[in-house]
């Protein structure tokens, strides 16, 4: 199991990039529009680059994150770990009485699949599950 | 840059271990005391090893980490990089006006070095530097 991201919610994705990319020094990979999810996310690796940091700028103010904010104001989102192999995760995660965001796991468009454990179940962390395609 | 570890501040470290152990099935290196801190932590290797997910307990009632979980409960107390040279990224963070909560590098008994940046200049996360002893 590997670190895949720390999602980072922010209100202003530029402004988040003065402290990450200008005053930390990590390296911006990319920014991209995902419309489906109502936000807009930079990529700065870690390390090898096999995990990264996500800063995640809602885009509408109908999504999730908007409201989590709202409460939380911004901040860790949530913490990504890629598995093998997905539902077998997710069986033994329930098998263990975890209360799981998505029992069954969501394609994105692009085909890759993951899925979310509620901070319930994990002490307080908003924990996603990604299964890396082959 | 790279993730040494995340720290989630957990009441009780052995029910957070039926969690992150045994129902997402990290392996658990270790448990220490670290009574300079007044915490106990279980620490469980991510990926390569290189990075870890620390769960920490507090043993004492005038630790930060308790106050800290009276106000958010528990879940993702902080985020620690490892960065080649502490100095130097210090020099650089404080030259873009972060707010530094510790502006020297703090030792621990075990000679190790880190400091840390404060939420107020990183957009909610409490971001940890770590400098790799050589």
């Amino acid at each position: 199991m590997q670190l895949d991201h720390l999602a980072i919610a922010v209100a202003d994705l530029d402004a988040a990039l003065t402290f990450y990319r200008d005053a930390l020094g990590l390296e911006l990979e990319g920014i991209e529009a995902v419309e489906q999810e109502g936000v807009r996310v930079a990529f700065l690796p870690l390390g090898d680059g096999e995990s990264r940091i996500e800063l995640v700028q809602p885009t509408r103010e109908d999504t999730g994150i908007v409201k989590w904010m709202a409460k939380h104001g911004p901040g860790m989102h949530h913490v990504c770990l890629s598995v093998p192999n997905l539902e077998s995760a997710l069986a033994r995660l329930a098998a263990h009485g975890c209360e799981l965001i998505n029992p069954q796991p969501v394609t994105r468009e692009d085909g890759t699949r993951y899925a979310f454990i509620h901070p319930r179940s994990t002490f307080g962390v908003l924990v996603e599950l990604y299964e890396k395609p082959e």
